[in-house]
Protein backbone atom coordinates (compact mmCIF):
# COMPACT_ATOMS: atom_id res chain seq x y z
CA UNK A 1 0.00 0.00 0.00
CA UNK A 2 1.38 3.55 -1.05
CA UNK A 3 0.49 6.52 1.27
CA UNK A 4 0.61 9.71 -0.24
CA UNK A 5 -0.55 13.56 1.13
CA UNK A 6 -1.32 15.56 -2.09
CA UNK A 7 -3.88 15.59 -4.17
CA UNK A 8 -1.18 15.40 -7.43
CA UNK A 9 0.38 12.58 -6.15
CA UNK A 10 -3.37 10.51 -6.24
CA UNK A 11 -4.13 11.79 -9.74
CA UNK A 12 -1.05 10.46 -10.93
CA UNK A 13 -1.26 7.02 -9.13
CA UNK A 14 -5.00 7.20 -10.40
CA UNK A 15 -4.63 8.09 -13.89
CA UNK A 16 -2.06 5.23 -14.71
CA UNK A 17 -4.39 2.65 -13.04
CA UNK A 18 -7.31 4.32 -14.68
CA UNK A 19 -5.15 4.09 -17.79
CA UNK A 20 -4.42 0.17 -17.30
CA UNK A 21 -8.37 0.03 -17.26
CA UNK A 22 -8.73 -0.78 -13.70
CA UNK A 23 -11.90 -0.26 -11.70
CA UNK A 24 -11.17 2.65 -9.42
CA UNK A 25 -13.00 2.41 -6.26
CA UNK A 26 -13.00 4.86 -2.87
CA UNK A 27 -13.62 4.69 0.30
CA UNK A 28 -13.47 8.14 2.08
CA UNK A 29 -12.38 7.87 6.00
CA UNK A 30 -11.71 10.45 8.74
CA UNK A 31 -9.29 7.42 10.73
CA UNK A 32 -9.56 5.85 14.00
CA UNK A 33 -10.20 2.32 11.84
CA UNK A 34 -12.35 -0.34 13.28
CA UNK A 35 -13.80 -3.21 12.09
CA UNK A 36 -16.33 -1.03 10.35
CA UNK A 37 -13.95 0.64 8.00
CA UNK A 38 -12.51 -2.50 7.87
CA UNK A 39 -15.59 -4.18 6.20
CA UNK A 40 -15.88 -1.69 3.83
CA UNK A 41 -12.41 -1.51 2.28
CA UNK A 42 -12.57 -4.99 1.91
CA UNK A 43 -15.90 -4.59 0.53
CA UNK A 44 -14.62 -1.97 -2.30
CA UNK A 45 -11.47 -3.86 -2.88
CA UNK A 46 -13.59 -7.10 -3.92
CA UNK A 47 -15.39 -4.86 -6.58
CA UNK A 48 -12.52 -2.63 -7.75
CA UNK A 49 -9.42 -3.11 -9.18
CA UNK A 50 -7.71 -0.31 -7.42
CA UNK A 51 -8.58 0.75 -3.81
CA UNK A 52 -8.37 4.44 -2.30
CA UNK A 53 -9.01 5.35 0.89
CA UNK A 54 -9.09 8.76 2.59
CA UNK A 55 -8.09 9.32 5.80
CA UNK A 56 -8.66 13.06 6.40
CA UNK A 57 -10.33 14.75 9.57
CA UNK A 58 -12.42 17.34 7.34
CA UNK A 59 -12.60 20.17 9.72
CA UNK A 60 -15.78 22.01 8.55
CA UNK A 61 -17.81 19.32 9.04
CA UNK A 62 -17.53 19.21 12.66
CA UNK A 63 -19.41 22.49 14.68
CA UNK A 64 -18.26 24.44 17.58
CA UNK A 65 -18.32 22.83 20.89
CA UNK A 66 -17.96 19.35 18.98
CA UNK A 67 -14.84 16.85 18.65
CA UNK A 68 -12.58 18.45 16.17
CA UNK A 69 -9.21 18.43 18.50
CA UNK A 70 -10.29 15.18 20.44
CA UNK A 71 -11.54 13.05 17.40
CA UNK A 72 -8.44 10.12 17.50
CA UNK A 73 -5.91 10.48 15.09
CA UNK A 74 -3.37 7.03 15.13
CA UNK A 75 -2.43 7.00 11.58
CA UNK A 76 0.40 4.68 11.77
CA UNK A 77 -2.02 2.38 13.02
CA UNK A 78 -4.82 2.96 10.51
CA UNK A 79 -1.84 2.40 8.28
CA UNK A 80 -1.35 -1.28 8.75
CA UNK A 81 -4.84 -1.85 9.16
CA UNK A 82 -5.84 -0.34 5.68
CA UNK A 83 -2.86 -2.41 3.76
CA UNK A 84 -4.63 -5.21 5.49
CA UNK A 85 -8.18 -4.66 4.43
CA UNK A 86 -7.14 -3.64 0.95
CA UNK A 87 -6.35 -0.85 0.26
CA UNK A 88 -4.08 0.25 -2.53
CA UNK A 89 -3.59 3.67 -1.58
CA UNK A 90 -3.90 5.70 1.33
CA UNK A 91 -4.51 9.16 0.71
CA UNK A 92 -3.69 11.68 4.17
CA UNK A 93 -4.11 14.75 2.98
CA UNK A 94 -3.19 18.24 5.47
CA UNK A 95 -6.05 20.67 5.98
CA UNK A 96 -3.76 23.13 3.73
CA UNK A 97 -3.59 20.71 1.52
CA UNK A 98 -7.54 19.90 0.97
CA UNK A 99 -8.50 23.59 1.33
CA UNK A 100 -6.96 26.83 -0.23
CA UNK A 101 -6.92 29.72 2.32
CA UNK A 102 -9.58 31.92 1.49
CA UNK A 103 -12.05 28.52 -0.30
CA UNK A 104 -15.33 29.85 -0.65
CA UNK A 105 -17.32 27.24 -2.21
CA UNK A 106 -19.43 24.45 -0.91
CA UNK A 107 -22.06 21.83 -2.02
CA UNK A 108 -24.98 21.39 -0.29
CA UNK A 109 -28.13 19.36 -0.24
CA UNK A 110 -30.96 21.18 1.03
CA UNK A 111 -33.86 18.45 1.97
CA UNK A 112 -32.44 15.27 3.47
CA UNK A 113 -29.64 16.88 5.29
CA UNK A 114 -32.03 18.94 7.40
CA UNK A 115 -33.72 16.89 10.02
CA UNK A 116 -32.43 13.79 12.38
CA UNK A 117 -28.11 15.01 12.53
CA UNK A 118 -28.46 17.79 10.67
CA UNK A 119 -30.97 19.35 13.29
CA UNK A 120 -28.70 19.66 15.91
CA UNK A 121 -25.58 19.42 13.60
CA UNK A 122 -26.28 22.59 11.18
CA UNK A 123 -23.25 22.50 8.09
CA UNK A 124 -22.43 19.37 9.26
CA UNK A 125 -23.61 17.68 6.14
CA UNK A 126 -22.94 20.89 3.93
CA UNK A 127 -18.99 19.83 5.16
CA UNK A 128 -19.66 15.96 4.03
CA UNK A 129 -21.11 16.59 0.87
CA UNK A 130 -18.47 19.53 0.27
CA UNK A 131 -15.36 17.40 1.30
CA UNK A 132 -17.05 14.13 -0.49
CA UNK A 133 -17.33 15.63 -3.58
CA UNK A 134 -13.71 17.19 -3.06
CA UNK A 135 -12.76 13.50 -3.09
CA UNK A 136 -14.80 12.60 -5.90
CA UNK A 137 -12.97 15.16 -8.51
CA UNK A 138 -9.48 14.29 -6.83
CA UNK A 139 -9.97 10.38 -7.14
CA UNK A 140 -12.73 10.24 -9.58
CA UNK A 141 -13.69 6.87 -8.93
CA UNK A 142 -15.92 4.66 -10.49
CA UNK A 143 -17.50 3.25 -6.96
CA UNK A 144 -17.42 4.52 -3.43
CA UNK A 145 -18.44 2.50 -1.07
CA UNK A 146 -20.43 4.50 2.70
CA UNK A 147 -21.29 2.71 5.26
CA UNK A 148 -25.12 2.47 6.81
CA UNK A 149 -24.06 3.14 10.12
CA UNK A 150 -24.16 6.94 8.62
CA UNK A 151 -27.39 6.14 7.19
CA UNK A 152 -28.62 9.87 6.77
CA UNK A 153 -24.96 10.96 5.31
CA UNK A 154 -25.58 8.13 2.79
CA UNK A 155 -28.80 9.01 1.95
CA UNK A 156 -27.81 12.78 1.56
CA UNK A 157 -24.50 11.27 -0.43
CA UNK A 158 -26.68 9.64 -2.72
CA UNK A 159 -28.68 12.37 -3.30
CA UNK A 160 -26.13 14.44 -4.36
CA UNK A 161 -24.66 12.00 -6.93
CA UNK A 162 -28.15 11.92 -8.38
CA UNK A 163 -28.87 15.77 -8.53
CA UNK A 164 -25.24 16.64 -9.44
CA UNK A 165 -24.24 14.06 -12.26
CA UNK A 166 -21.69 12.53 -10.59
CA UNK A 167 -20.23 9.69 -12.91
CA UNK A 168 -19.70 7.13 -9.71
CA UNK A 169 -21.85 4.42 -8.14
CA UNK A 170 -22.11 4.79 -4.49
CA UNK A 171 -22.27 1.27 -2.54
CA UNK A 172 -23.84 1.00 0.75
CA UNK A 173 -21.36 -0.74 3.30
CA UNK A 174 -22.85 -2.86 6.52
CA UNK A 175 -23.26 -1.16 9.41
CA UNK A 176 -20.81 -3.57 12.00
CA UNK A 177 -21.60 -4.30 15.38
CA UNK A 178 -19.61 -5.22 18.57
CA UNK A 179 -20.02 -8.71 20.30
CA UNK A 180 -22.60 -7.02 22.68
CA UNK A 181 -24.68 -5.75 19.73
CA UNK A 182 -22.79 -1.59 20.32
CA UNK A 183 -22.68 -0.18 16.58
CA UNK A 184 -18.86 0.21 15.68
CA UNK A 185 -17.70 4.25 16.08
CA UNK A 186 -14.69 5.89 16.39
CA UNK A 187 -15.99 7.40 18.87
CA UNK A 188 -16.63 4.57 21.41
CA UNK A 189 -13.42 5.05 22.56
CA UNK A 190 -14.84 7.83 24.27
CA UNK A 191 -16.76 6.10 26.53
CA UNK A 192 -16.01 5.28 29.70
CA UNK A 193 -16.46 1.57 31.81
CA UNK A 194 -19.95 2.08 33.01
CA UNK A 195 -21.65 3.95 29.81
CA UNK A 196 -19.45 1.44 27.61
CA UNK A 197 -21.59 -1.35 29.25
CA UNK A 198 -24.86 0.30 29.30
CA UNK A 199 -24.48 1.34 25.72
CA UNK A 200 -25.84 -1.44 23.65
CA UNK A 201 -29.09 -1.04 25.33
CA UNK A 202 -30.28 1.29 22.59
CA UNK A 203 -29.60 -1.54 19.77
CA UNK A 204 -31.45 -3.67 22.28
CA UNK A 205 -34.53 -1.33 22.14
CA UNK A 206 -34.30 -0.52 18.67
CA UNK A 207 -34.41 -4.55 17.68
CA UNK A 208 -37.90 -5.35 19.55
CA UNK A 209 -38.83 -1.78 18.64
CA UNK A 210 -38.71 -2.86 14.96
CA UNK A 211 -39.72 -5.87 15.72
CA UNK A 212 -43.06 -4.84 16.86
CA UNK A 213 -43.62 -2.35 14.35
CA UNK A 214 -43.28 -5.14 11.49
CA UNK A 215 -45.58 -7.19 13.41
CA UNK A 216 -48.11 -4.93 13.93
CA UNK A 217 -48.45 -5.78 17.45
CA UNK A 218 -47.99 -2.03 17.84
CA UNK A 219 -48.68 1.35 16.37
CA UNK A 220 -45.69 3.41 15.39
CA UNK A 221 -45.68 6.02 17.55
CA UNK A 222 -46.41 4.40 20.80
CA UNK A 223 -43.20 1.88 19.92
CA UNK A 224 -41.43 4.71 19.65
CA UNK A 225 -42.75 6.42 22.51
CA UNK A 226 -41.98 3.35 24.39
CA UNK A 227 -38.54 3.33 23.09
CA UNK A 228 -37.69 6.71 23.85
CA UNK A 229 -38.42 5.82 27.50
CA UNK A 230 -36.90 2.74 27.87
CA UNK A 231 -33.54 3.62 25.44
CA UNK A 232 -32.95 6.29 28.54
CA UNK A 233 -33.71 4.55 31.18
CA UNK A 234 -31.50 1.46 29.87
CA UNK A 235 -28.62 3.73 29.10
CA UNK A 236 -28.72 6.64 31.56
CA UNK A 237 -28.13 9.21 28.46
CA UNK A 238 -30.63 11.27 26.54
CA UNK A 239 -31.71 10.68 22.89
CA UNK A 240 -31.37 13.59 20.99
CA UNK A 241 -33.84 12.23 18.58
CA UNK A 242 -35.69 8.41 18.15
CA UNK A 243 -37.24 8.34 14.57
CA UNK A 244 -39.24 5.61 12.34
CA UNK A 245 -38.19 6.71 8.63
CA UNK A 246 -39.62 5.80 5.40
CA UNK A 247 -37.19 4.41 2.66
CA UNK A 248 -36.44 8.47 1.98
CA UNK A 249 -35.95 9.50 5.08
CA UNK A 250 -39.58 10.78 5.66
CA UNK A 251 -41.18 10.31 8.99
CA UNK A 252 -43.23 6.93 8.64
CA UNK A 253 -46.68 6.38 9.61
CA UNK A 254 -48.60 3.23 9.26
CA UNK A 255 -49.57 4.04 5.77
CA UNK A 256 -46.49 4.95 3.99
CA UNK A 257 -44.33 2.31 5.62
CA UNK A 258 -41.75 1.89 8.07
CA UNK A 259 -38.31 1.09 6.76
CA UNK A 260 -35.56 2.04 9.49
CA UNK A 261 -35.86 3.55 13.11
CA UNK A 262 -32.91 6.00 13.49
CA UNK A 263 -31.75 7.10 16.87
CA UNK A 264 -28.86 9.68 18.59
CA UNK A 265 -28.04 9.11 21.94
CA UNK A 266 -25.66 11.87 24.18
CA UNK A 267 -24.24 9.32 26.27
CA UNK A 268 -22.31 11.60 28.53
CA UNK A 269 -19.86 13.93 26.28
CA UNK A 270 -20.32 11.34 23.58
CA UNK A 271 -22.76 11.40 20.76
CA UNK A 272 -23.69 7.65 19.49
CA UNK A 273 -26.22 7.01 16.77
CA UNK A 274 -27.69 3.89 15.13
CA UNK A 275 -30.16 2.60 12.95
CA UNK A 276 -31.69 -0.59 12.37
CA UNK A 277 -33.99 -1.80 9.79
CA UNK A 278 -37.77 -2.86 9.81
CA UNK A 279 -38.52 -4.89 9.64
CA UNK A 280 -35.02 -6.23 11.13
CA UNK A 281 -33.09 -8.50 9.91
CA UNK A 282 -30.12 -8.97 6.82
CA UNK A 283 -26.67 -6.60 7.15
CA UNK A 284 -26.10 -4.48 10.74
CA UNK A 285 -29.05 -5.72 12.16
CA UNK A 286 -27.30 -8.60 14.28
CA UNK A 287 -24.74 -8.47 16.78
CA UNK A 288 -22.17 -10.32 13.95
CA UNK A 289 -22.82 -7.35 11.54
CA UNK B 1 -22.52 17.91 -35.77
CA UNK B 2 -24.50 15.78 -33.50
CA UNK B 3 -27.21 17.02 -31.70
CA UNK B 4 -28.17 15.03 -28.61
CA UNK B 5 -31.23 15.66 -25.89
CA UNK B 6 -29.43 12.86 -22.94
CA UNK B 7 -26.85 12.81 -20.56
CA UNK B 8 -26.57 8.90 -21.40
CA UNK B 9 -26.07 10.01 -24.99
CA UNK B 10 -23.57 12.61 -23.76
CA UNK B 11 -21.52 10.11 -21.26
CA UNK B 12 -21.54 7.91 -24.34
CA UNK B 13 -20.04 10.09 -27.21
CA UNK B 14 -17.60 11.91 -24.41
CA UNK B 15 -16.50 8.04 -23.46
CA UNK B 16 -15.61 7.10 -27.05
CA UNK B 17 -13.65 10.07 -27.89
CA UNK B 18 -11.89 10.07 -24.43
CA UNK B 19 -10.87 6.29 -25.24
CA UNK B 20 -9.49 7.71 -28.34
CA UNK B 21 -7.49 10.02 -26.20
CA UNK B 22 -9.19 12.78 -28.11
CA UNK B 23 -9.09 16.06 -25.58
CA UNK B 24 -12.46 16.87 -24.82
CA UNK B 25 -13.47 20.43 -24.57
CA UNK B 26 -16.91 21.83 -23.41
CA UNK B 27 -18.74 25.75 -23.98
CA UNK B 28 -21.74 26.10 -21.49
CA UNK B 29 -24.24 28.39 -22.99
CA UNK B 30 -27.62 29.09 -22.87
CA UNK B 31 -28.13 29.71 -26.88
CA UNK B 32 -29.66 32.66 -28.77
CA UNK B 33 -26.03 32.32 -30.34
CA UNK B 34 -24.10 35.40 -31.70
CA UNK B 35 -20.24 35.80 -32.58
CA UNK B 36 -19.52 36.16 -28.71
CA UNK B 37 -20.79 32.49 -28.55
CA UNK B 38 -19.16 31.36 -31.69
CA UNK B 39 -15.83 32.81 -30.74
CA UNK B 40 -15.65 30.76 -27.61
CA UNK B 41 -16.37 27.93 -29.97
CA UNK B 42 -13.81 27.92 -32.30
CA UNK B 43 -10.99 28.66 -29.47
CA UNK B 44 -12.74 25.69 -27.76
CA UNK B 45 -12.48 23.60 -31.50
CA UNK B 46 -8.79 24.81 -31.51
CA UNK B 47 -7.45 23.44 -28.13
CA UNK B 48 -9.75 20.29 -28.07
CA UNK B 49 -9.91 17.13 -30.17
CA UNK B 50 -13.50 17.34 -29.41
CA UNK B 51 -15.95 20.09 -28.80
CA UNK B 52 -19.20 19.86 -26.89
CA UNK B 53 -21.46 22.80 -26.48
CA UNK B 54 -24.05 23.22 -24.00
CA UNK B 55 -27.49 24.90 -25.14
CA UNK B 56 -29.88 24.73 -21.89
CA UNK B 57 -31.37 27.62 -20.68
CA UNK B 58 -31.11 27.03 -16.96
CA UNK B 59 -34.25 27.80 -15.04
CA UNK B 60 -32.37 27.97 -11.61
CA UNK B 61 -30.23 30.91 -12.59
CA UNK B 62 -32.77 33.25 -13.72
CA UNK B 63 -35.01 34.94 -10.65
CA UNK B 64 -38.55 36.14 -10.38
CA UNK B 65 -39.35 38.08 -12.12
CA UNK B 66 -36.63 37.92 -14.67
CA UNK B 67 -36.73 36.63 -18.36
CA UNK B 68 -37.08 33.42 -18.57
CA UNK B 69 -39.87 32.69 -20.69
CA UNK B 70 -38.61 35.39 -22.78
CA UNK B 71 -34.97 34.70 -23.40
CA UNK B 72 -34.49 33.79 -27.05
CA UNK B 73 -34.78 30.45 -28.39
CA UNK B 74 -33.94 29.91 -31.72
CA UNK B 75 -32.68 25.65 -31.39
CA UNK B 76 -32.74 25.37 -35.41
CA UNK B 77 -30.26 28.59 -35.94
CA UNK B 78 -28.53 27.60 -33.34
CA UNK B 79 -27.82 24.38 -34.77
CA UNK B 80 -26.31 25.43 -37.93
CA UNK B 81 -24.10 28.24 -36.10
CA UNK B 82 -22.62 25.68 -33.60
CA UNK B 83 -21.78 23.14 -37.05
CA UNK B 84 -20.67 25.86 -38.32
CA UNK B 85 -18.08 26.63 -35.74
CA UNK B 86 -16.56 23.56 -35.09
CA UNK B 87 -19.23 22.18 -32.46
CA UNK B 88 -18.43 18.33 -32.49
CA UNK B 89 -21.55 17.64 -30.38
CA UNK B 90 -24.81 19.83 -29.19
CA UNK B 91 -26.09 18.85 -25.75
CA UNK B 92 -29.54 20.44 -25.71
CA UNK B 93 -31.54 18.56 -22.67
CA UNK B 94 -34.84 19.71 -21.47
CA UNK B 95 -35.58 20.78 -17.88
CA UNK B 96 -36.80 17.68 -16.92
CA UNK B 97 -33.80 15.78 -18.09
CA UNK B 98 -31.27 18.06 -16.37
CA UNK B 99 -33.30 18.24 -13.12
CA UNK B 100 -34.77 15.21 -10.93
CA UNK B 101 -38.20 15.78 -9.54
CA UNK B 102 -37.15 16.84 -5.90
CA UNK B 103 -33.99 17.79 -6.84
CA UNK B 104 -32.20 19.30 -3.26
CA UNK B 105 -28.43 19.82 -3.99
CA UNK B 106 -26.76 22.69 -4.83
CA UNK B 107 -22.84 24.11 -5.47
CA UNK B 108 -22.71 27.92 -3.85
CA UNK B 109 -19.80 30.10 -3.93
CA UNK B 110 -20.08 32.32 -1.15
CA UNK B 111 -17.61 35.32 -2.01
CA UNK B 112 -17.32 36.28 -5.33
CA UNK B 113 -20.82 35.82 -6.22
CA UNK B 114 -22.64 37.64 -3.41
CA UNK B 115 -22.02 41.71 -5.12
CA UNK B 116 -22.13 43.67 -8.55
CA UNK B 117 -24.36 40.90 -10.27
CA UNK B 118 -25.14 39.00 -7.57
CA UNK B 119 -26.53 41.87 -5.10
CA UNK B 120 -29.07 42.01 -7.84
CA UNK B 121 -30.06 38.76 -8.49
CA UNK B 122 -30.03 36.67 -5.46
CA UNK B 123 -29.02 32.92 -6.14
CA UNK B 124 -28.64 33.65 -9.98
CA UNK B 125 -24.93 32.63 -9.04
CA UNK B 126 -25.73 29.39 -6.96
CA UNK B 127 -27.89 28.33 -9.70
CA UNK B 128 -25.04 28.86 -12.49
CA UNK B 129 -22.68 26.95 -10.34
CA UNK B 130 -25.00 23.78 -9.66
CA UNK B 131 -25.60 23.81 -13.39
CA UNK B 132 -21.90 23.72 -14.67
CA UNK B 133 -21.03 21.28 -11.76
CA UNK B 134 -23.96 18.77 -14.01
CA UNK B 135 -21.93 19.72 -17.00
CA UNK B 136 -19.12 18.86 -16.13
CA UNK B 137 -19.93 15.92 -14.02
CA UNK B 138 -21.42 15.06 -17.43
CA UNK B 139 -19.56 15.36 -20.24
CA UNK B 140 -16.23 14.92 -17.83
CA UNK B 141 -14.32 17.91 -20.10
CA UNK B 142 -10.60 18.47 -19.94
CA UNK B 143 -10.86 21.88 -20.69
CA UNK B 144 -13.99 24.60 -20.50
CA UNK B 145 -14.14 28.42 -21.93
CA UNK B 146 -16.62 30.81 -20.55
CA UNK B 147 -16.33 34.26 -21.92
CA UNK B 148 -14.97 37.07 -20.30
CA UNK B 149 -18.23 39.00 -20.74
CA UNK B 150 -19.70 37.53 -17.50
CA UNK B 151 -16.50 38.21 -15.88
CA UNK B 152 -18.20 37.65 -12.46
CA UNK B 153 -19.64 34.64 -13.39
CA UNK B 154 -15.90 33.30 -15.06
CA UNK B 155 -14.41 34.47 -11.39
CA UNK B 156 -16.91 32.35 -9.59
CA UNK B 157 -16.81 29.46 -11.92
CA UNK B 158 -12.58 29.45 -11.47
CA UNK B 159 -12.91 29.70 -7.74
CA UNK B 160 -15.54 27.02 -7.89
CA UNK B 161 -12.76 24.70 -9.95
CA UNK B 162 -10.04 25.50 -6.94
CA UNK B 163 -11.91 24.83 -4.12
CA UNK B 164 -13.75 21.60 -5.49
CA UNK B 165 -10.90 20.26 -7.16
CA UNK B 166 -12.50 19.55 -10.82
CA UNK B 167 -10.17 18.17 -13.21
CA UNK B 168 -10.86 20.77 -15.49
CA UNK B 169 -8.87 23.23 -17.36
CA UNK B 170 -11.16 26.58 -17.34
CA UNK B 171 -10.25 28.86 -20.33
CA UNK B 172 -11.09 32.38 -20.72
CA UNK B 173 -13.11 33.60 -24.18
CA UNK B 174 -12.84 37.00 -25.55
CA UNK B 175 -15.51 39.65 -25.52
CA UNK B 176 -16.36 40.45 -28.35
CA UNK B 177 -18.34 43.69 -29.83
CA UNK B 178 -20.41 45.21 -32.02
CA UNK B 179 -18.66 47.24 -34.55
CA UNK B 180 -20.26 50.28 -32.34
CA UNK B 181 -18.76 48.88 -29.26
CA UNK B 182 -21.90 47.24 -28.07
CA UNK B 183 -21.04 44.05 -26.03
CA UNK B 184 -22.67 40.80 -27.72
CA UNK B 185 -25.54 39.46 -25.97
CA UNK B 186 -28.12 37.49 -26.27
CA UNK B 187 -30.21 40.09 -24.90
CA UNK B 188 -29.29 42.72 -27.07
CA UNK B 189 -32.32 41.30 -29.74
CA UNK B 190 -34.51 43.04 -26.53
CA UNK B 191 -33.63 46.42 -27.22
CA UNK B 192 -35.84 49.02 -29.62
CA UNK B 193 -34.13 50.98 -32.59
CA UNK B 194 -33.34 54.04 -30.30
CA UNK B 195 -31.62 52.65 -27.16
CA UNK B 196 -29.61 49.90 -29.11
CA UNK B 197 -28.44 53.11 -30.32
CA UNK B 198 -27.99 54.82 -26.99
CA UNK B 199 -26.56 51.23 -25.72
CA UNK B 200 -22.84 51.73 -26.72
CA UNK B 201 -22.59 55.26 -24.75
CA UNK B 202 -21.69 52.69 -21.96
CA UNK B 203 -18.59 51.34 -23.47
CA UNK B 204 -17.42 54.64 -24.79
CA UNK B 205 -16.93 56.01 -21.36
CA UNK B 206 -16.06 52.80 -19.37
CA UNK B 207 -13.25 52.72 -21.75
CA UNK B 208 -12.25 56.85 -21.54
CA UNK B 209 -12.60 55.87 -17.52
CA UNK B 210 -10.58 52.83 -17.80
CA UNK B 211 -7.52 55.07 -19.83
CA UNK B 212 -8.13 57.74 -17.25
CA UNK B 213 -7.34 55.56 -14.44
CA UNK B 214 -4.52 54.10 -15.82
CA UNK B 215 -3.35 57.35 -16.73
CA UNK B 216 -3.19 58.95 -13.32
CA UNK B 217 -5.25 61.34 -14.56
CA UNK B 218 -8.05 60.91 -12.43
CA UNK B 219 -8.37 59.28 -8.97
CA UNK B 220 -10.46 56.13 -9.61
CA UNK B 221 -13.36 57.42 -7.32
CA UNK B 222 -13.78 60.87 -9.41
CA UNK B 223 -13.76 58.90 -13.11
CA UNK B 224 -16.56 56.27 -11.46
CA UNK B 225 -18.46 59.19 -10.21
CA UNK B 226 -18.29 60.81 -13.39
CA UNK B 227 -18.28 57.93 -15.73
CA UNK B 228 -21.58 56.87 -13.61
CA UNK B 229 -23.08 60.43 -14.58
CA UNK B 230 -22.54 60.20 -18.33
CA UNK B 231 -23.26 56.94 -18.82
CA UNK B 232 -26.80 56.98 -17.70
CA UNK B 233 -27.00 60.95 -19.50
CA UNK B 234 -25.64 59.04 -22.52
CA UNK B 235 -27.85 55.81 -22.52
CA UNK B 236 -31.28 57.24 -20.52
CA UNK B 237 -30.88 53.88 -18.60
CA UNK B 238 -30.43 53.65 -14.79
CA UNK B 239 -26.86 51.88 -13.70
CA UNK B 240 -27.35 49.13 -11.21
CA UNK B 241 -23.35 49.30 -10.54
CA UNK B 242 -20.26 50.40 -11.77
CA UNK B 243 -17.01 49.08 -9.85
CA UNK B 244 -13.48 49.55 -9.97
CA UNK B 245 -12.47 46.10 -9.23
CA UNK B 246 -8.49 44.01 -8.56
CA UNK B 247 -8.28 40.60 -10.15
CA UNK B 248 -10.04 39.20 -7.19
CA UNK B 249 -13.14 40.98 -8.06
CA UNK B 250 -12.51 43.43 -4.77
CA UNK B 251 -13.22 46.84 -5.13
CA UNK B 252 -10.22 48.72 -6.00
CA UNK B 253 -8.50 51.52 -5.13
CA UNK B 254 -5.21 53.50 -6.19
CA UNK B 255 -3.24 51.37 -3.47
CA UNK B 256 -4.81 47.84 -4.29
CA UNK B 257 -4.46 48.66 -7.83
CA UNK B 258 -7.57 48.29 -10.59
CA UNK B 259 -8.13 45.43 -13.50
CA UNK B 260 -11.54 45.93 -14.72
CA UNK B 261 -14.41 48.29 -14.90
CA UNK B 262 -17.54 46.31 -14.74
CA UNK B 263 -21.21 47.45 -15.06
CA UNK B 264 -24.49 46.79 -14.88
CA UNK B 265 -27.16 49.18 -17.04
CA UNK B 266 -30.96 48.53 -16.81
CA UNK B 267 -32.34 50.00 -20.09
CA UNK B 268 -35.86 49.84 -20.28
CA UNK B 269 -36.52 46.08 -19.73
CA UNK B 270 -32.86 45.19 -20.96
CA UNK B 271 -30.30 44.55 -18.86
CA UNK B 272 -26.99 45.17 -19.91
CA UNK B 273 -23.60 44.27 -18.73
CA UNK B 274 -20.02 45.35 -19.47
CA UNK B 275 -16.55 45.44 -18.26
CA UNK B 276 -13.50 46.69 -19.90
CA UNK B 277 -9.27 46.05 -18.43
CA UNK B 278 -7.61 48.56 -17.13
CA UNK B 279 -5.72 49.48 -18.54
CA UNK B 280 -7.48 49.58 -21.62
CA UNK B 281 -6.38 47.52 -24.75
CA UNK B 282 -6.26 43.61 -25.64
CA UNK B 283 -9.25 41.27 -25.87
CA UNK B 284 -12.68 42.76 -25.63
CA UNK B 285 -11.56 46.06 -24.77
CA UNK B 286 -11.82 47.34 -28.64
CA UNK B 287 -15.02 47.02 -31.01
CA UNK B 288 -13.87 43.98 -33.03
CA UNK B 289 -13.37 42.13 -29.99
Amino acid sequence: MELVRTKDEVRRAVAGRRAGEKIIGLVPTMGGFHEGHLTLMRLCAGRAGFTVASLFVNPIQFGPGEDLESYPRHEQRDRELAAGAGVDLLFAPAVDEMYAPGCSTFVEETELGQGLCGASRPGHFRGVTTVVTKLLNIVQPDLAVFGRKDLQQLMVIRRMVRDLDFPVEIIEGPLVREPDGLAMSSRNVYLDESRRAAAPGMYAVLMRAAAQIAGGQRQISAALAAAREEIERKTGGRLEYLEALDNELAAADEAAGCAYLAAALQLGATRLIDNVRVPPGGSGDGPDG
